[in-house]
């Protein structure tokens, strides 16, 4: 195996030679055959290895086992220790979800701080099409059949060409050592049932099924490209960027041949899960929205509105402004400066009297039966009808900022429009100059 | 169940209210309650049974069987024996693939015969996961993935949405016989090996599978119709069609960013097999091509030519026309005519002296080597440089015909250029039109 890894390498990962290389590293036969090559190999590699304390003791026995492998075939190790289940529990997560995270996160920082070129991962062909059969149990769609990616960023999975089988041949001849990993089994209950009763038969059916496996994750890959190049080509017309907003044209949307499939595609990325909903959406009254865990989809009149989820703040939250304050931050970044003349205001800058505004001040969301003196014009008005006709979308309304004195009557539309009552007066003596900065 | 078939039916195939259907019935479970549950629900239907003669006694017990279901619960019953293994062999088809082809055959003949709306067979949920697992095992590409039709053309499957439980359990509550199907395990050993040893062990990892897998295959759907939309926007760009030829232009395919993928989606359909000589062909000679069972992709310059393979005629297969013929049909349409005077030729029509000929004359294509006397002009010519300087695609020199005399002389490149030599004569006494019809 060592010359088939040989070329492998040379043809397949030809980027590699000569790089700081991090191996991951669990103690189990498919990394630590992964570290012997290319230790054998002569690579710069160093290892990492990740004590999830999820055993016990056996945990801590891989640990002094990777340290003493580390010891002929490596540069150095790091490990480190997580209190995986804590972090689990704190974070909602799954134990193998959490312990994903960790990891990654913790490669992501010696990557960092140690300047290594590429992280290596030991997954191999077994672990592809056990993935692809988990998938196919929990219900997917094309990306979950398209295979762990060999190459992904700085991660590289250079055994994902090779089976369990040839691993372990490999190790056995060698006289390589290795940790059996007797994990929890209910965290891998679906995994070690596809390995141990599925594969075994559909290897049987099919002797060659990884080879046969790699040529259809090829085929499944190349469908997937063409999708992402049909989407990209797509949104083009269907997407425009206001601001940090994406506004998807509901009519294109409709006109296109399945505009449930193309909407999934179009919102994958942010993390939706609803996507009934999302369809639902496209003929749902103005207003209703659909909230991922990152984003937030609006419908407003013809279109659907996309934007960050602004976790800092939500409509009841309101900031308190003490008299001399000179500047604050959140929930947007203000200045108050005294000044001895008032210049001409803008959608940035106002001037008010001091001596109408009444402290604390107050900067909050709008609510429903606000309404405010527009500077320039006559008389009160409704919020809700001045957002009206400044045509503000939803979301805009939404990211609007009131700036109101102790009593709550609105001072400033901040970036839009002042009120009649607090402007400077002949009669001020104090006059304060509020801007966004 | 009936009454969720029921509700069933009339959501998914309303279509099918009022229509005269044929139920594909082998006697098997499935069919058998399908055929149930159609004449529960006053459906009008008849049944089709083909005895494929492959299990002897048990072939004949299975006709028996179903003449006298048919008897209880529709309209009529038609049977047919088929000599499958026979027709396998001199097809050089797989008993299985015979088998299917022959049925759908027949059912074809039956709906143009009796006029049947539609044909509906008994195939089920397990049917698709097992099928969807069978091409996993031989490999595929994402058509393998995205399930069995629910309707295709008039042909409708029903039961698609029911699992191979939930039909068992009906037709034992309801106690409906049916004959097991004892039937030859070789054809369907794959077929066993995932129903009895994989299917429930995916079953145990999760027990709503099979609605887990029927919304997997929405998705995967969903994938191929936007791979759909895109290859039919991309074919309007790529290729165009000159007669019956259609051109793909090279330069264009190698600006897409799979080329490869690309291929094979806009090829897929006319049965090539060699995806890699296909892909090689973009930067191969002129002159190259790859031949499927019905088509030919050949290299011309910066094209790739695509036509319907002829397989009437080959390069060596020549045609002999006997004095006095007065028309022949192959390989293509010709008149002979005596006429008493010349008119002016063209294309289509060409005079010759008939004391100039020598019988027989022959039809046949071009070969290396041959050269001819173009008239109007002096001297003669190569046949390749003729076509050289005429711009004729290796596609479109193929399919010339040449008509010569039995000296092989060639008199006319037909529909091209006639010969000097055959011309009419002043001293002409016979004189032959020869016309493509």
């Amino acid at each position: 195996m060592l010359q088939k890894f040989k070329k492998h390498i040379a043809v397949n990962f030809p980027f590699l030679e000569g790089k700081k290389l991090l191996i991951a590293i669990s103690g189990g036969v498919d990394s630590v055959v992964l570290t012997h090559l290319f230790s054998e190999l002569n690579f710069d590699i160093s290892l990492a290895h990740c004590n999830f304390k999820l055993r016990e003791k056996e945990s801590d026995l891989d640990e002094e086992f990777v340290i003493k492998l580390s010891q002929k075939t490596s540069n150095q190790i790091f490990t480190i220790i997580f209190n995986t289940d804590k972090f689990a529990k704190k974070n909602k997560l799954s134990t193998q979800i959490a312990a994903r995270d960790l990891r990654y996160k913790w490669f992501k920082e010696l990557v960092e701080t140690h300047n290594f070129d590429y992280v290596l991962t030991a997954h191999h062909a077994d672990d592809n099409l056990e993935t692809f059969l988990i998938n196919l149990t929990r219900g997917s769609g094309l990306d979950g059949f398209t295979g762990i990616p060999s190459v992904n960023g700085n991660i590289v999975r250079p055994l994902l060409a090779f089976s369990r089988e040839e691993i372990i041949n490999f190790a056995t001849e060698n006289n390589i050592e290795w940790r059996e990993d007797k994990s929890n089994a209910s965290t891998k209950y679906t995994r070690n049932k596809i390995r141990h009763q599925i594969l075994p038969v559909l290897k049987e059916i099919n002797p060659s099924l990884l080879e046969t496996f790699s040529n259809t994750i090829e085929n499944l890959k190349e469908s997937a490209q063409i999708i992402e190049d049909r989407i990209e080509e797509i949104s083009k017309k269907i997407i425009s960027k206001k601001n940090e907003i994406l506004r998807f044209d509901i009519i294109k949307i409709q006109q296109l041949s399945n505009p449930k499939a193309y909407l999934y595609q179009l919102l994958k990325k942010y993390h939706f899960t609803e996507w009934n909903d999302i369809y639902n959406l496209l003929s749902s009254q103005s207003g209703k929205q659909i909230i991922s865990e990152t984003h937030r989809l609006l419908k407003d009149r013809d279109f659907l509105l996309l934007s960050k989820r602004d976790f800092s703040t939500s409509p009841k939250i309101t900031f308190k402004i003490e008299k001399n304050t000179l500047e604050i931050t959140e929930p947007l970044h203000l200045s108050f400066k005294r000044v001895n003349e008032k210049s001409i205001g803008n959608k940035q800058i106002i001037y008010v009297s001091k001596e109408l505004l009444e402290f604390p001040l107050i900067v909050r969301k709008w609510e429903n039966g606000d309404y405010f003196f527009p500077a320039g014009m006559q008389g009160k008005k409704k919020l809700s009808k001045y957002f009206k006709d400044e045509k503000l979308s939803l979301l805009e309304k939404e990211q609007t900022w009131l700036l109101c004195n102790a009593k709550n009557e609105i001072i400033w539309v901040i970036g839009k429009r002042q009120d009649n009552r607090f402007l400077v007066q002949d009669t001020s003596k104090e006059i304060v100059k509020v801007s966004i900065i």
